[in-house]
């Protein structure tokens, strides 16, 4: 293959603009494939290095490109490569372990200290026109998935990982702390999961209001109380206390009304990270046995997705509120930054913005 | 109180007719409470019991209250019952295990050699006026549940405790074989708890068709294939093996195919009995570590589908197809029998035939 | 039966002593059993109750009778018992929930909110001459296991309860925080579930002494390490981070021990308490989905412990250091509380003082 | 390197003789290990490939090196390769699934339909002087293990699959059904792992005493009783049903008896193979809710083993009773053909026979 130029989205890690450089296509290795980019979404975390150039200890050193929701065709494939072939439509999982360690092996790779992940420092994303990755981590779309609704499959699967490792099941109640983005995933896949009722608590009556859209059951707008006077109204609300919580804010009080909430021998799961020490009443939770479960990012969550998507039970293509063409990134980014609309996507593929 | 009369509903374990005679009120004891009995679904094994006198090896030996798909309404508590009181509508769940041992210690009552359950010789049934229960296997329900889904939770819970068993989760696919009420409860349960899609086979269309409303994706009417043959038409049209079947008629030649058709490292759950000794292809099971589970009746499934009932997640009032007077029960029995309708409900209550 | 009278060792929830007075002998109900205690063994909360008259929200208002680590003979039983007989010897599980509710029914009957607990206020234990118990929650001991191995089930439960939660399991790295005789307890436990190196931390050298004396590959004596230092420790001992944690201690900086030392996907059971709010690197967890996971004293334990030690696997029997007649109370009491010794037996039948 | 000669074990599929010829020393690939092999232990799969070339579907088509036993040196390491170096002494885990499929990324590899197996074929084994590895399957022993401990994790690999599958846990009572290799293998993990008691059964005294000494409790010679009567007997010894059974034979007679004898609630795991169609009484199984489980291999064996080995829990070296140079692997072939003595090792370094 001829080598082309490739426009590229890279972060400027001293400043606060995105700049676009040339850089070879690259070639797939043996178990990689080649893909031409189609839809790849703005996360809150591409803009954060955008504009801080870190997050804790993850530090961007070196041109970085960004991205790693998304979605793409693949154009070439590697030797070893047999479950794909050039012109599958894809949804790219970002992250990939190199080595099979133990963790591979017992089936948790997303702990794997090897892993690679897109656009998390010094690991390129996938905001481009030509990217490679790891063939094993790129799952086939039916006809019936638009290529956007490959790229939400990467936010949809926190909700996914939240849920399982919180046992969500059949006849669920479930208490889902902040309705930010993460939040409303997470009552979305709670109730696809069989949740019989969902309670979301936040302190934006409009960020409850979409709660409220997406299948939230009750909401309560959080003013003044105490960790435990939320945790009251968690359970009138319910009429019983949750069997399961899920905690998207990462605040020190919101996990506090967690361990509160959540019923003796249930799950308190944290999705939200804030800062490293936190005070919690932990005898509270350990003499109700109520676990206490945090998740890193997720795995073997796109076969879930791609099957839920192509069986329509679940609508994500309204979350989609902006598209950019790749060549106004910058002012997607800043849209994003904005906090304007939910989820904006670009479109990489100059011949087809379709969704 | 005073010793009244009451209408009782009773099997002549010696010929094919539903006798009726008066027996004394009972009294509460101080873990029971009184009840009223309001509605009560008709069940295959009451009409088998009916006619045959016997279920393997459960013999009808003395004249037996059938019943056991039912709800009322609390007249009377015991001296130690705290969370009914007179005037609640409760839900009936028929199995109570007699002493606290090793399986209901361990969270599997069902599996209680102690259990007492509701018309299984020689235990009486509720299908009457007045009926005492253990009071903590009465589950009060919310005022926007009605006495008939009441009673309709005891077919449900067949359902969750197999789709439980099963391990069917968010985006699974699932094989239903057997378009009977159990696989139509199946099929609902299984959607129900997030499966992307769900196949169901039967000999007959017209069952076929009821799965279809109950929400399967995908149906074959099975003829002279033979059972790797179905299990490639199930495959077919899933776009892979199912991970989890469960088999609802009992019938060898669909056990077979329950294997052949489960993914590897998947579960069979045996729900449908028939012959006591039946030839397998254990090898293949076997070696692709797919799990045989059956299950045996059911346990924590009440509170599951009050919450889903309270919910509306879930729409059982379509089932009820017929309803007659507690004393036209032998009427009632007959249409079961013929195999009208889908389900048929008792209405034991004289001032009260609402739903 | 003749009422006679019983000698009680009860606490003076005013004060500093143990009096006794004559209760009469109470009559089993149909469910329960009279036992002839035997042997009962002193446990901190004991002590601790004795001597302070509360734990947290526990408080002595009346009276108490001591005592849950017992054993005794079945001298009446209730009219619905049928396990057990007169001159039956059992163990006596401290706890019975008095209700079947929703934590019965699903195995987790430690966490009933209904529960009876032997000298938890304002529960009466079982330290005198006659005791009745619920007869499912008292288990026959084989002719080959004495009352005093018996009595000793209770401790010995807390530990199989938390490597149970723990999730230790054959070749399991464990690492036990704290080496007092609930540590030792679960070093005993985790080697017997097969785990392949246990390493204890303590500040006292002879306590961990005692660790390597029931099983412990390796001990560490803490001095003025930080967290992060004694996590290094653990792990350059094992040659890898262990794969569970069990803190025992309560204290702050020891629970954070175990959330840096315990490996990624891997468990923090919380055993030991300390203050209700505690500092924690939530995050530190959450990230590499370290659950933290507490007990509440135990379930399903005692038949567990009575086949082990009726197969011989385990020798608790070295345990008791200390036996005085149920007379001597307060003289076993003050040996308990100067930490004398390991385990202190009272011998409550006047006839037999054999172990 | 020079491409040296490589003396070879192969067998003859189409006659009864090992053949022996020279290869030339394989190259690793990038995530590969050249290995000299030391100890290869012949285990009964390699003797009916060498006798009948076949076994089931998977048929010797051409020459195949035999051996999957096995444990060696590396002294090449491909480009990728990070955690193990020149000297480094391994052992082999002989399955090596080639794609990162749904089977491996959920953590049971063994079920990869890509799976690479040691002498299996199409696939070489080990038997010989050099061979190359995927890296991520050879384990580091440590220095307290010998090179034919090593090799015998492969066949301690079968029992703890089969325990874990079982469900094996502190206390249990397990049923192992067959006193072969494979039963002994499972009595010792099965104790290793807490049970309480095991009992085993064969139809050969001398082998049921060879169960007596690697721990079984009870043992029962069979003769002419039915599976019901085998059943009772186990139950009698036990004192009550196991909670698993551990089915090593394969035989009708032997499953039927395994699902009679274990407990409700419990599982029965298929470990020997027999024929394809096998007649059971599943309706006793499915109303029981005796699970029925097979295991395929094995996976996540090889770090657990290690883990033992090294902490000296448990002793496999007197499982080896003949040793024989790799120049007389014929020799060694005849006399595990013979049913002589227990492990045969055949020792492929010329400068080093030891253990």
């Amino acid at each position: 293959m001829v080598m082309k130029s490739s426009l590229v989205a890279l972060i400027n890690f001293g400043g606060d603009s995105i700049l676009e450089e040339n850089r070879p296509i690259p070639e797939p290795g043996p178990n990689e494939v080649l893909l031409q980019m189609h839809s790849v979404g703005i996360c809150g975390s591409d803009v954060h290095y955008w504009q801080h150039g870190r997050i804790g200890d993850f530090v961007v050193k070196n041109p970085m490109v960004l991205g790693h929701e998304a979605s793409g065709t693949v154009i070439k494939v590697g030797s070893g490569v047999t479950h794909l072939k050039p012109g599958d439509r894809v949804a790219i999982e970002p992250g990939v372990p190199r080595e099979m360690d133990e963790f591979c092996k017992t089936g948790r790779y997303n702990l794997s200290p090897t892993i690679f992940f897109c656009a998390t420092p010094p690991d390129d994303g996938n905001l481009c026109r030509y990217y490679k990755h790891n063939a094993s981590y790129c799952y086939k779309l039916p006809d019936n998935v638009t290529f956007e609704e490959g790229a939400l499959i990467e936010p949809l699967s926190v909700g996914i990982h939240a849920c399982k490792r919180a046992g969500v099941t059949l006849g669920s109640k479930v208490f889902v702390s902040g309705s930010g983005p993460i939040g409303l995933v997470n009552v979305l896949v709670a109730k696809m999961m069989g949740a019989a009722a969902v309670v979301v608590t936040d302190l934006s009556a409009s960020r409850l209001q979409k709660a409220k859209e997406v299948g939230a059951d009750f909401t309560i707008q959080v003013t003044t109380e105490t960790p435990q006077e939320v945790a009251s109204k968690v359970e009138a609300l319910l009429g019983c206390m949750p069997e399961m919580t899920v905690e998207c804010t990462g605040v020190q009080a919101c996990i506090q009304t967690g361990i509160y909430a959540t019923r003796s021998g249930g799950t308190l799961v944290l999705v939200g990270l804030g800062p490293e020490m936190v005070t919690l009443p932990v005898v509270n939770a350990a003499v109700r046995e109520v676990d206490i479960r945090g998740i890193f990012r997720y795995c073997n969550t796109w076969p879930v997705a791609i099957a839920l998507l192509a069986s329509k039970r679940i609508n994500v293509k309204p979350l989609v509120t902006h598209r950019f063409p790749l060549e106004k990134a910058l002012e997607a980014f800043e849209t994003t930054r904005r906090g304007e609309g939910i989820k904006v996507m670009l479109k990489c593929d100059p011949t087809d913005h379709n969704p």
